[in-house]
């Protein structure tokens, strides 16, 4: 049985049990193909092939609804539901998303990309069910990394006070996308380790050969309390505390028994959790043994540049020999923000807290109020989860957190959820803060011993990588840095970050431009601007963020308030959503070219 | 025992337990006083004042630390630090702060004011001691109601996995701003009624006088899992599964016994949780009987306007009887923002989930997925919280969710943690977002009949009262409404929310003005601006907001982008946090007053 056979969820449910064994096999070989060359999520993919299987066979999309948590996991679902055919172009521009989308396929029931957001949206699904009396089995697919997001438990805990159909899939594989942190995965770890998997064919059946009802009265033994099987099947006291039915541990690769298990869980009209266990990377070598660095793999022909992460890395490891006030945090992403030599070099004042950015702003805060010199590594869409934090417990007794913001500006691949174009915008407005953008690796070096001797609030933002190390000024509070002047321009090219600068310096070799590293962002230059606000000058600012709220904008509020007597414009991102897979094509449909800044400057003389 | 004889902890300490009784009375006799005249949060501090008095006794402040959740239990700790003598001056301009504040005394170890942030504060606070090599010991004092926060939880999944000192007191009284929800909260009250308080006097003393080492020797006893005391006093495996000892239910009004517990538990070398039951509004027949509505009480003096969220109720209410996709949401705040009637009304079509603004947001964007049309009521400031949901599962798949934003701009006595000032900053540079002002509450109403037939994210943002109704021309999207037109004048007033528009008015009687209602922020009405942008003009927009990316960069950045020709200035809050006490002096503070309005227009004429 080949994918290229099952096309919709309805061709999957007229194959028999032993077809499936052959389409999981050929789902596998079709993931691993695909993501080898255009990069991807390989390990979680092939650890939920059977689940995903399972989960069709038993429930009816679209009108069910299967929401995967963060969605890197539903490479099966998507080839299941009309897209295997088109499976070559993922995470390619005007192919499909490596994530679930609603604007992709009625079958990907909602938005995803980020951390523990499923069960939240399972029961919302659920209750607009029950509004409007609608049959929809609703189903979560959450890892056990995800359960250490605030969100999942506030969620958890609304799903264990209300009485409505909600199936939570506990897939655990006992490794987040670093490794698991914090005490409820030490509780899974104990879950799992002090009973076998009880697998269906044998404790299971066993029991129900002795129990005369079968169906729905396995399920109803489940709840009893007291019964044989709940004592077999049942171990978990936290969710059965919470209100939630618990079954499991099951075998995630089982593919006839996970189908048993959810046929019966989903008659139920209460929530319920079924914990699978599943390998990461099940039926690759590789990825088995080496999950954490197979989680995100990026495609063959993605330009490889220098990563600003491995300098973030370097410069904190050496920076904690000297300086024993230093400690790292991050939020279950110590490989992508390149903590990883810090991790082994100082464990001790490393922490990884989990899918926890919350926890992770205020701890900062009060570590620093403690007297130690946190740096908090994060990705900068991940941060806004956090934004409360920031003003709240950073900014306003101004705690001297250092937010070390990686991958800011476009992404890339992973697509429109993951664009990091808004940390300017959210930043910014906060008293206290201060926004640095380096444009290389040696000038983060520079900000990063700068901000040792600096006790505020701080955020460096940068993308993934830059192109090459520059000769840079010294960091002086609040300064830019002019990269070329010239006399007889009349044209000042701002640059918030290395692409704004990369593009002003590839147009400077077009046309005469003066061009400035607005390497602080907040606070502004003041003294620079006062300088070029003159009739005749035009002053064009560069940055990789959205308009609204962002660097462009605030350098126009300071040169108005002083009365505006040059002209001014910005550069950046418009005001939508970015889907687009690749930082150039993002960049230049936003106008971020060299191209572009030429016409702006050529309108304006 | 009076209050004002204790200034000090160290003051404290000389007391023995019978001196405490008295000094008990007398500090509940202190804030019923002041509270009655100044407002503030009068049931929550009668119920913990045991609490705080056994607290100091035993912990030594300001070297240990003491964390309040949310910090407006702190009243009793204020008046045991140096600040008796001046607690008159409670919530007041000048005065001290209804909430910690470290700026204000060292005894205030972390800024509180939002929910959820005490056992990140606690967990960072002995992190930093143990980096330090100091000898620390913190304590997070937290509601149950504050439990129902995704962030405690992160936290606690850090503290059970981390072997620190850390004590967490659960502060439980059943009863957390508006009526607790949610699975943790019922397995709470299970844990108070399926057993009696553990009285220290009884059980403890009886099993001690049976065991031959006191002391240390108790709690040794109580980690070792079969014990007899153990077996009396510990009964929560929830968080003992998470790896944090439990201790109780204690009776919170108890001092003597509270300050054994305390004693024990300081000595511990892992993190404890101690279950506390008090009484809110312990000592005050009327606010034991309704601590709901005593939870947060209004001074005698203060101005009471027409309040928006009385209308948004009655709206609301009114819209689910013709409309049964209505759904109204809210986060512990049903009171607060309305919804009490509603949720009478409409039992079935309310949910409160507690403080949990995560879940809250994308539970909405899964409603309005289903079908629902969904009205999350929130505050301003604590919508802070959900931001990257507002992104992430609103916004990019535009969920028509309807965000009803009360407290929007300067709340007065609450002071700075509660300022709703960053909204439209935070709103505005999210793509697929609407964002509106009402000025009054006939505009109120008309925009939410707007809000029912419109599809897409929409923020409705409004403070807490208005001063008159007005006669208002229909609600068009993105159209602005002229409210004073005067063909002789050329300074064109554009107002965001009903505080600007009161001010443009009253400045309108000194002076020639157009006065014009910005009732939609986003987007703006460009045909109107794209009219006005003549040189000669003068745009000043007026916003209770920061400037940075609020209503009047967003007017300049569009002015700018067509070749502004029009003089353009920004009347908004400046770059700093504002704890003013009182609204009026918070808006005359930044310069939100009609006489500088006209100030401004007399310079730029």
């Amino acid at each position: 049985m080949n994918y290229d056979q099952v096309t919709t969820p309805s061709e999957l449910k007229r194959l028999n049990i032993k077809e499936l064994g052959g389409l999981c096999a050929s789902i596998r070989e079709r993931i691993i193909n695909v993501v080898e060359k255009n990069g991807g999520h390989l390990a979680s993919n092939l650890g939920t092939v059977e689940l995903t299987v399972a989960l069709h066979y038993v429930f009816d999309c679209p009108k069910d609804k299967i929401i995967f948590d963060v969605g890197h996991q539903s490479y099966t679902h998507k080839i299941l539901t009309g897209r295997g055919d088109v499976f070559d172009g993922l995470r390619q521009n005007g192919g499909i998303s490596g994530f679930p989308q609603p604007e992709e396929s009625e079958y990907d029931a909602f938005t995803a990309g980020h951390a523990s957001t499923s069960l939240s949206v399972a029961l919302g699904f659920a209750e607009a069910a029950r509004q409007c009396s609608a049959d929809t089995g609703v189903v979560a697919v959450i890892g056990d990394g995800a359960l250490t997001g605030g969100m999942a438990y506030e969620a958890l805990n609304a799903i264990g006070s209300e009485h409505l159909p909600v199936t939570i899939v506990l897939n655990d594989n006992n490794m987040s996308i670093s490794k698991n942190v914090g005490a409820m995965s030490k509780y899974l770890t104990r879950l799992r380790v002090s009973k076998k998997y009880v697998g269906m064919k044998n404790e299971i059946k066993r029991a129900v050969s002795i129990i005369p009802i079968f169906g729905d009265g396995i399920l109803h033994l489940m709840d009893k309390g007291k019964k044989l099987l709940k004592r077999i099947v049942l171990s978990n006291k936290m969710f059965e505390e919470m209100g939630i039915s618990y079954y499991g541990p099951f075998d995630g690769h089982n593919v006839s028994e996970l189908i048993e298990i959810f046929e019966q869980v989903r008659k139920k009209k209460g929530p319920s959790l079924v914990h699978i266990i599943t390998d990461k990377g099940h039926g690759l070598k590789s990825a088995v043994i080496d999950p954490e660095h197979s989680h995100g793999i990026s495609s063959v022909g993605a330009m490889v540049g220098n990563d600003f992460s491995a300098i973030l890395g370097e410069f904190l490891t050496d920076a904690a020999e000297k300086d024993n006030r230093v400690m790292a945090v991050t939020a279950a992403m110590a490989i992508g923000t390149g903590l990883e030599k810090f991790s082994t070099a100082h464990p001790d004042r490393f922490k990884d807290v989990g899918i926890a950015e919350e926890h992770a702003v205020t701890y900062c805060a009060a570590l620093a109020a403690g007297g130690v010199k946190p740096y908090f590594a994060v990705y900068s869409t991940f941060l806004q989860r956090g934004f409360d934090q920031i003003v709240h417990d950073v900014c306003i007794s101004k705690r001297a957190v250092t937010f070390c913001v990686d991958r800011a500006g476009v992404v890339g691949a992973d697509g429109v959820t993951h664009q990091g174009v808004f940390d300017l915008s959210y930043l910014l407005p906060i008293p206290n803060m201060t926004v640095m953008c380096p444009t290389d690796g040696a000038e983060l070096k520079a900000m990063l011993e700068f901000s040792l001797g600096f006790d505020a609030p701080l955020a460096i933002r940068y993308p993934k990588s830059y192109k090459i190390n520059r000769e840079h000024a010294p960091i002086i509070y609040g300064k830019w840095e002019e990269i070329v002047t010239d006399k007889n321009s009349h044209v000042y090219v701002l640059c918030a970050g290395g692409r704004a600068l990369d593009i002003a310096l590839s147009a400077v070799e077009d046309k005469k431009l003066n061009v400035i590293n607005a390497r602080f962002v907040k606070p502004l230059d003041t003294e620079y601007l006062d300088g070029i606000n003159k009739r005749g000058n035009i002053v064009i600012t560069l940055e990789d963020n959205v308009r609204a709220g962002g660097f462009g904008m605030s350098v126009l509020q300071y040169l108005n308030s002083k009365g505006m007597l040059c002209k001014c414009v910005s550069l950046a991102h418009d005001d939508k959503f970015i889907d687009n897979r690749d930082v150039a094509s993002s960049l230049s449909d936003s106008g971020l070219t060299a191209e572009n800044l030429l016409n702006v400057v050529k309108s304006l003389e």
